[in-house]
Order: structure tokens, then sequence, then C-alpha cells
């Protein structure tokens, strides 16, 4: 068999997803989506370090993507005007995964260590944005609330997302929830 | 040795909590912990399941507390009033063991797998709040952006807290921090 394989990885991921949405993801193993993939175990392995990365290997592109943002982000612009933009961006990102990152959802939804690995996931991402923050020059604890409001607000835009159908836009969802954050507070 | 140990409860957790600090949460046996409390491992058994559960046992009394808060709050309050008052309740609840949650803090800032417990507890909290909110009426989504941000300022406000002198009062830190939130939506 050559080394190279056309799209391994996201055969790899393809039949990971349908094997954990099958069996559950404790009953998978790495042989299993390897076969169903149509590749080798060691194709499996130059892609990913283990079965749990194919669920969370976008983390650190998402990190760097908030972290970008918020370094371009314009000096005029607000804390929370930079925490919108870098989630919007995230959004964008996401845009064309729809029903991918669903059934990944549901898959994570069904075990809790991996409902745990997306909390650290989400805790990594406020922490990113809130170093992002202070890089720009903004002060605690104004840094840390913006990053942790917008982690929460994007839990939420997330969850709007994926119940909706899939011609929903989640850049959009996520300005939605911004805006019904700030009526919320503004009641206070 | 009697049944009855006066404070045997308080001591266990003393024990516990000087021994995390010393050798750290994995290193300590309940033993250890029953042994620097001058009581049996018996003993420890009646008061906590295991070693985790002397960090964690509080997590209930919270999930009540803020449940009737929310519950009891009046009609004419907003969400973010209905969450502000039930957090204001923990802070006070709270009040007296500065000393102890400073000392909690570093134990579980110290092991990952402490770290993602104390995640799942505030994810917990924040579906107690969601659930409470959504009993009162308030709709989707707001019920969940609402305690989910609430969280968020829980978690922020009580770092302000624990690195702050004893004198500080959590609820008021509280209160400030969902003030600082509203400025800084308001800039959106």
């Amino acid at each position: 068999m050559s080394r190279w394989q056309p799209n391994a990885r996201g055969r790899l991921e393809q039949a990971a997803l349908d094997l954990y949405t099958e069996r559950g993801f404790d009953q998978t193993t790495v042989a299993e989506i390897a076969e169903r993939a149509g590749l080798t175990e060691r194709t499996f392995f130059r892609h990913f370090a283990d079965k749990r990365e194919v669920l969370f290997w976008g983390q650190e592109a998402l990190i760097e993507l908030v972290t970008k943002r918020i370094a371009d982000a314009a000096d005029s612009a607000s804390p929370i005007d930079m925490v919108r933009g870098a989630l919007q961006a995230v959004g964008e990102m996401l845009a064309d995964r729809h029903d991918h990152a669903r059934r990944r959802q549901a898959v994570i939804t069904a075990n809790p260590r991996l409902q745990e690995r997306e909390l650290i996931k989400l805790a990594s991402l406020a922490t990113a944005m809130a170093e992002g923050l202070k890089r720009r020059g903004v002060p605690q604890p104004a840094a840390v609330l913006t990053a942790e409001t917008a982690v929460a607000v994007f839990k939420v835009a997330f969850v709007r997302w994926l119940d909706a159908d899939r011609d929903n836009d989640l850049s959009q969802v996520i300005g939605g929830s911004l805006d019904e954050l700030k009526a919320l507070t503004s009641g206070a």
C-alpha cells in the first residue's frame, strides 16, 4: 500500500464519526476506524495521536484564530468588539461543517469523559482570549470577564446553531447572542 | 474509640487540605488523612465517599441554594437580577470560608484532574440556574445565556475574591463584576 492516500485524514475522520455514532466512542478501536476507512492503523497514527484527537484536533486552529483576530483588531475596538470579531471568525471557519459539528456534538454528549474534554477546550479558549485582550492593553479584570463571557455566549450560540437547520449562519447567531446578552445585562 | 467524634468532619477536612497542600492530592491517602485528624478511616468514610469529595462536597448545597433563590425571586425581577441574587447568596454562604477556599483552590490549580472536576461543577451550576430560570418562565435562549454568563461572572469574581485580602466581600465582588459586565457589553 502506498504511503500517500487521497484525503486519508477526511476519510478517517468520517469513519471515526460513523463508528462513534453507531457503537459509541468507548466501543470503537483505532483498528476498526482504519478498516472502515480502508486504510491502515499506521496511516491513522500519521494523522491523529489517538481516537480522541479525531474529535479535538481543531482546538489549536481555533485558539490560533481567536488570538490572531484579537491581535489584529482595530485599536478603536472595545474589548467586547474584539471578542465579537474573534468569535465570528470561528463561526465562519465552521460554516461548512454544520453536519459534521452536529454529529460530533452527539458523540460528545453521549460520553461524560468527552464532555469534560470539551469543557477543558472551552476553558483554554477563554484563557487564550483573555491573554489576547491583555496584550491589547485591556486591564484586569475586564480582560478575563470579557473572555469568560465571550465563551459563555459562544457555547449558547453553538448549541443554537446546531439545533437550527443547516442554512443557519453561526457567525450571525453569535452576533445575535451578544446583542441579547447586552439587552439582558442592561436590565440589571 | 467511640463512634461520635467532636467535629470529625471539620477535622478531616482540615487534615486533608493540609496534606493535599504539603504532598499534593495524588500523593495523599485516606489512611493518612484519618491519622492526621486523629480519627479512623471508618470515620472518614462516614463523612466522605472518597478523598476527592473532601474538596467537592459543597456542590450539592451550592446548587440547592441557587435553585431556591431563583425560585423565590420576586416576579418583577429580571433574569439577570434573579441570578445576581442567587450568586450573591453563594457569596454570603462562602463569606467565612476565605482561607479555606484559597487553600482549596491552590490544591485544585495544582492538579489537572481536579481542575476538570471543578469545570464540571461550574457547568452543573450553569445548568441548574438555566433550569431554575426556565421554571420562572424565562424563555430560551435567554435562560441559558443568562445562566452561562452568570457562571462566567462568578468564576471571575471568585478568583478576584481569593486574590484579595480576607476582609473582601464575595457578594460585593460578584455584584461589582456584574456591573462591569453591563458596562463592557453596553459598549458592544
